[in-house]
């Protein structure tokens, strides 16, 4: 679902939990009193007995704005109080603060930054964090501000915490643009905001060190990248995006990776677009995308 | 939405016309009423203002079969004389009836026949029809009545009225799977089901005779195919489906060609199971597929 | 490289070994003086400074059939003697033999069967061996020889010993498509032909039992195939052919095998179509596909 | 082919012509008797019989730029005075100095200066010239001149004797990067050097204005885009590379010609990468990519 509805009095709910008869008639009911018009609608269930319920609406309703504690409240008791589901209720024209966390590669971010200029992410960026100085420039050129947190060795608590006071508050997502430390359980529980990563991918994987050499001594064909959410496994989040590009015995080690660089910045890109329009629901470690 | 229920009990809602505010509710209100449960959903505008609404719901109504009339009669009175909608209403436990009509290439119709045999397509095949006798005996292995039907020069009407004969009344849709003979408007009205074509397609494409020989001229990198319903342009009726393949300049027309069946045979399986599965709606000359 | 010359008096020579200044000039050379005039070639190092050599030549010469010996014993002297490297000489007009086992699922053994009588693969089938009685019939319509030999628990050396009696001195391949069983090293080290697998692949991995299901789990928007070569490493043998298609959160469980299915018939054709065509050259645990 | 030498001493020989006897073979005799070894080498003929020869060679030559004069002399005596062959022979070394021509759009623009800045393009920009001044800012910030030159309705002659004016003798390569201004006839033939396109493409095509509402009209489910070589048929020369890209019918025109531009950028990246590669062909209207 890609049409999309930005402007005043468009809103987007999402609603979650278990499935049982009669979802989809009570939301349109409870929109429908409120004065909604059901603009889009994606409903899913996991299983037809006994399975999950997903269900993302786009409703368009004059004055939501001043509207919404009411809404709020009919949502609250006829979903949450009578059947037990949980839902999310976002007005379109409030666009997603995102920070981007990067290192030294530019890809990721570049990408993500031109596509926002360009009107493609329905984002904000307030800040642009990395532990290296690299690509302050880049960033500030778009009107963004950066930060450099030097991680060092032994001491990252500290720099965990700096980060932390500059997102805290300020941030309802952030991207790991090629950021290339890990994020401790400590401030994934603080942050308490989506993270997504976005790492390569082969078939099947190569673990450990040096993936891309270890595919091409083994002859893979194809090269991939991966988007998810950050969890405290390290890249076993639920997925949000994948997609490949084709390689062959020509290439060399380093062209593999140029070519896992565009894969990375197509799927990140992709994966974050959908994040911002609330099509993609999490539902323990897998994921729904409208 | 591939998620299916040809269970006993199960059916499809095809809803479509005029966009307004209130449909989904509505919709889900008459079957609520009905004492049916809505398993999964798709909606669609074309444009939020004065658009076209497209919905397909997949429900369970314990006992449908006798239910039927009933539920007819309420979606007639609140969809159609209220709003001025159409619907379609489909046992999900009545697989459609596909005749298939083919020429001399067998690409596409074993493919249909093998996916058939395997369970992956919801349909049965009353007859296959052929203008040429090379297939009937890979038909008959499948169990499947093979009908030779030569059509020659100066006698295409006589022909067409046979094939109308074999079919009329025995069939739900008919699929071109390779048939090399342009089916007339009269035919095509007299049938009054759905027929669906495959061929061909390349970026740009590449009019007239001996396409793939032009492309290779041009040094083509693509070369693809395109599964639409039959209109009286021929082959200018709405897309369901469409794939491609990569070729390069070491490929010979030849080889062009055997990669080209290679995704017509995809293409056009992908898009028969769609069809049959009520996924694919027409909308004028354009096609919503859920 | 897919231009291909399978009449009389074309042959095929392999070259591979450590590369070194001059070896494209020296088989040209041997070619020139045998009479053989070069139709395609191609030439790939790993490594500009001590790397692999590998090159596949195309040539025609007219009596090839009485000058093969000669030409032996040129190539012999002239690369193995002078400069170390091996070499594999074919005539294009000797099809390769397969054999394909199989156990319940016909997916990839039908595709090979009705490519292999379109003309589409250079190889003759001399025989289908199978764990199961199931797959006879469809066998043997194609005029092809099928044997059962079941392989009970604690009784495989004795299924092997059987399988090695029909295989060995008939086939110069053997092909798993889909066939449930592991092959002893031993096996593979008696039959002495290279030997190709097809299975599922994601990206990541899912290690072990249900992989489908772990896919799903996990949420992944990819499965894939690899077709390789077997050695004792299970799974682990130098890559041939890969590929992917793109799957949803609304696919089961069951739809992503079928998906799977699509894409292991289409990638192991393909690796067997360039084995048969002596494209592919096997270094270590690594392919160069011409 | 896309191992590259782009250090000192390394060399690229193309030869294309009629194909006849021995040419591999005579092209490694004068390369090693210039003690050239050869690195890489990609040979491919169109038809074994009456076809056109094509090969490109990579070769090791110490001193090459001193010893360039004599290996044009050799090869202009054997393989074009004695087989009629015609030859190019570039110098590694030397990247090709392309300019860009740009209206508005920025998303090719910036996808090339972003891969040329990361040294993933071997090429240098002496320039970008626009008949906007729009993107002069993202232009300059990459170090790189840009050029204003505005095309007026019937002063079309004037503005492109400016631009011939600044191309003339400075380049060697021009890109038109979404530049929506046709060339003259006459300003290709006295630029003289390679002029590359990139154009969005159906399947199949929709010929005229508004194609991509034409597209959607008719429910089309890939979008793509096509680089080739400029020639006075507009958009009708020779193909380098083709690429499209997955939609629905959920997606907008406007979104049809967002994902467009995505599938643009890279298409005309890659061509032009292998264009600077000097691993494009030229053959009459067709191309061999090597």
């Amino acid at each position: 679902m890609t049409v999309n509805h930005t402007e005043e009095d468009y809103g987007r709910l999402i609603v979650q939990g278990a499935d049982q008869p009669g979802i989809v008639s009570r939301v349109s009911t409870v929109l429908a009193e409120q004065g909604a018009n059901v603009v889009a609608l994606d409903q899913s269930t996991s299983d037809p007995t006994g399975g999950r319920f997903f269900q993302r609406t786009i409703f368009h309703l004059p004055g939501l704005s001043v509207k919404l504690p009411d809404l709020e409240l009919a949502l609250g008791e006829k979903l949450v109080d009578d059947l037990g589901l949980s839902y999310r209720l976002v007005e379109s024209k409030r666009h997603k603060r995102v920070a981007i966390l990067v290192s030294k590669a530019d890809h990721c971010l570049l990408d993500l930054l031109w596509r926002q200029r360009r009107g493609e992410l329905r984002m904000t960026v307030p800040m642009v964090i990395s532990n290296h100085p690299d690509l302050g420039d880049d960033v500030r050129q778009f009107g963004i501000p950066f930060f450099h947190v030097p991680v060092e060795k032994d001491k990252k608590a500290e720099a965990e915490k700096e980060q932390l006071n500059l997102l805290k508050g300020n941030v309802d997502t952030v991207v790991l643009a090629r950021y290339m430390q890990i994020i401790s359980g400590d401030l994934l529980d603080e942050l308490a905001v989506p993270v997504i990563n976005i790492h390569h991918s082969f078939l099947p994987a190569f673990m450990g060190a040096g993936p891309y050499q270890r595919a091409k001594d083994r002859g893979v064909k194809l090269v991939g990248a991966t988007a998810h959410y950050v969890t405290e496994d390290l890249d076993e989040g639920p997925i949000i995006e994948q997609d490949v590009i084709r390689v062959s015995h020509e290439e060399s080690v380093r062209e593999l990776q140029r070519k896992g660089a565009d894969v990375e910045r197509l799927v990140l890109s992709r994966a974050v677009a959908w994040h911002c329009d609330d099509r993609v629901i999490r539902d323990g470690n897998t994921t729904v995308v409208f």
